[in-house]
């Protein structure tokens, strides 16, 4: 199998200030025509750090993909760099200049600022890849088998980049390997009693079958891997294994293909050809943004509201004031009656709601903070639960929550 | 400066299934006691690969802190490369196994099976942070002024360990560089244009004060960072320094401190005490959770309204039908009057409301992927405006345009 290296530069991931999802975006594609990453370099803007980490990188890999340290302003020193390490010159590309003048100009753009004519500035060996979402162009230089992309650090314009232009050229360039994977989702049983529950399937699967376990939330998604020339042949050997794995693990099993539980869910609806709809307080917009995360969502999905003011519960859902004053909002009680108020509000074939204290201070009623109720209404029939996550930052909370209901909801309808 | 290399341990990161979002974390939490993060290294869970970046990460600063690579799976080596690198050997840690113990009886787990045991296992000369979120401990190791922390990869888990254990300790051990940063949020100048308009104002910044340009969205970020030993004189200085700039380009500036763009609305909406409600078609629930994500957002944001389905947007919101059959659902005119009813069922100040096609597939009336219309509702005004995203993700248009629609309220509420 072909090994890259990424390298992403600059000081905004260094400083904590940017999450860097750009490598999780080409690990992901790369690994989908069969090159694995080996290594993610993250390093500064500075032109001989640049140069060692390039150095370093061909040691692991032929191929790296650089992203970042591209920009028109004064802090980024890629450009110079690579060429440097090239023994190459930067010169004005003319199409890279007349591409980047017709892009501006789309953009209301007429006059061009010296500092943007820069940007048409390339290695005069390097091989360009027009940005169609920016200024700076992609620049691919390749010397004794050994290829470099640099590419800008926009997420927007990488993306399309990689997609659009790099995959396939890669893919045409090489004649790869076919790597599949089958993850199987599985909840209910925590990593390390898994562990031991499938170890013998585990130490009995052949060298190109691969397992990996990725705990998301309260749910263990198996990876398997398998690598070889057929993928005719791999799916089947993959869905061999999976049919010898099911067994030992079946009444835990929520999936065996898809992974992200939005697309799980919506399989099942889909089939089930059931409605839905949410009513989040402490989730705030999470649990719907989860759901319609998942393109076609609109055929399912009717609408969500999230009464974060407790008045609008009553207003809006018909929750009972008595049940807020008896039992306070964050409740089994409230959570029920919100699920109920949801699905009458929207006209769903089941409803989800969720109430609790997102922190970092104390709920209104002095409920602990972490502490939350949710109710899943399917037809006529409510199943409430409650979760004390006290430890999470207000953004996890919200998306771990929201996880754990959806997944909850799966296994319900699967049940 | 302190200087720190951070390692992630892990294929889930290089294989692309996971964001590495442990790094971000630290590295923002050790910046805030003044430790400069050189570079981050992710790469395989494997014994002389952890070995030989240890020792590479060691060449670049006295500190290191690796994440992943602790559970109790066959797959992880973490443990094992880094008792053979200092010389050491692994052993039973009473105290750890003690804590390990009561972790797991405190969630129902009496029987502690032997893959858990060796959870306890640490390195003899390691001084052991125990993890009270999980059962994987955090491990110093140290020699020579050359300090490791190992850490588990579970964010939640490693969140409360920098936080409350290794930050406090780290404080102490050093005495430490202050350093300052402010952010100055600036809108409707691209960021060639805007680098330009401020060179003379960067170049004339003294040697310990350092800027530089983050794009996120269609905002630009300058984050003006000063280090030295006295915090009080540091802040004066970027203070003098932010009075300098605001001349140059005061109108397109919405904050000189806060940087996230919902505490950056949360400080108006307060000071103003007004309050705000959503009602959003193609953000899903993204517009809501970026508003709610602010601790305190109870005390303005009343609630949103999430009316995914046309119908729903007639029934709910008292959109026309015939302004839907007549301008599509994807229009200027549907977005302002989603504006007014979400004012009414809510009750607010303000009201912000979204329509538009978020893609892969066409909207229903065959508009195009990537259109939105967006109203901002204050008081009796409706501002509406329009955006076209056609190369956006799902998720990240969802997310661009959350974005936008808070931006522009800040601007309307500044100006």
């Amino acid at each position: 199998m072909q090994n890259a290296v990424l390298i992403t530069i600059g000081d905004e991931i260094l400083s904590g200030n940017t999450v860097d999802t750009n490598s999780n975006f080409i690990a992901t594609e790369l690994k989908n025509i069969g090159i694995r990453v080996v290594q993610i370099l993250t390093i500064s803007d500075e032109i001989e750090i640049i140069k060692n980490t390039l150095k370093f990188a061909f040691e692991l890999g032929d191929l790296v993909i650089t992203t970042g340290g591209l920009g028109p302003t004064r802090d980024d020193k890629t450009k110079k760099a690579i060429a440097d390490f090239f023994n190459d010159e930067i010169a004005l590309d003319d199409t890279t200049f007349e591409h980047l003048k017709a892009y501006m100009e789309k953009r209301g753009r007429i006059e061009i600022l010296e500092r943007n004519r820069e940007q048409a500035f390339v290695p005069t060996k390097s091989t360009v890849f027009q940005n169609h979402f920016g200024t700076a162009p992609c620049m691919m230089m390749e010397e004794n088998g050994k290829i470099v992309f640099c590419l800008p650090g926009v997420p927007y314009e990488v993306k399309p980049l990689i997609k659009d232009q790099i995959i396939p050229y890669l893919k045409e360039k090489f004649s790869l390997n076919y790597l599949t994977t089958r993850i199987v989702s599985v909840v209910g049983i925590p990593e390390s009693i898994l562990a031991d529950m499938i170890e013998d399937w585990e130490l009995a699967l052949p060298a190109h079958i691969s397992l990996s376990y990725l705990p998301v939330g309260t749910r263990v998604k198996l990876r398997i891997t398998a690598s070889g020339e057929n993928e005719t042949i791999l799916l089947q050997q993959l869905e061999d294994q999976i049919q010898k794995l099911l067994p030992i693990i079946k009444p835990n099993v929520i999936a065996t293909s898809e992974d992200k539980i939005a697309k799980i869910l919506a399989e099942i609806l889909g089939e089930k050809k059931l409605t839905l709809s949410t009513a989040e307080s402490c989730t705030g917009g999470e649990l719907a943004r989860m759901i319609t995360s998942n393109p076609g969502s609109s055929s399912y999905f009717l609408g969500g509201i999230i009464p974060y003011d407790t008045q609008k519960k009553i207003d809006i859902l018909k929750v009972k004031k008595e049940t807020v004053s008896q039992y306070t909002v964050v409740s089994e009680e409230v959570a029920s009656e919100m699920a109920s108020g949801c699905q009458n509000l929207f006209k769903t074939d089941i409803s989800l709601s969720t109430t609790g204290v997102a922190g970092p201070g104390k709920g209104e009623d002095g409920k602990d903070i972490g502490l939350v109720y949710y109710s899943i209404k399917v037809g006529d029939k409510t199943h409430t639960s409650k979760l004390f996550m006290p430890h999470l930052e207000r953004l996890d909370f919200m998306h771990f929550v929201s996880q754990k209901v959806i997944q909850d909801l799966v296994s319900i309808l699967i049940s």
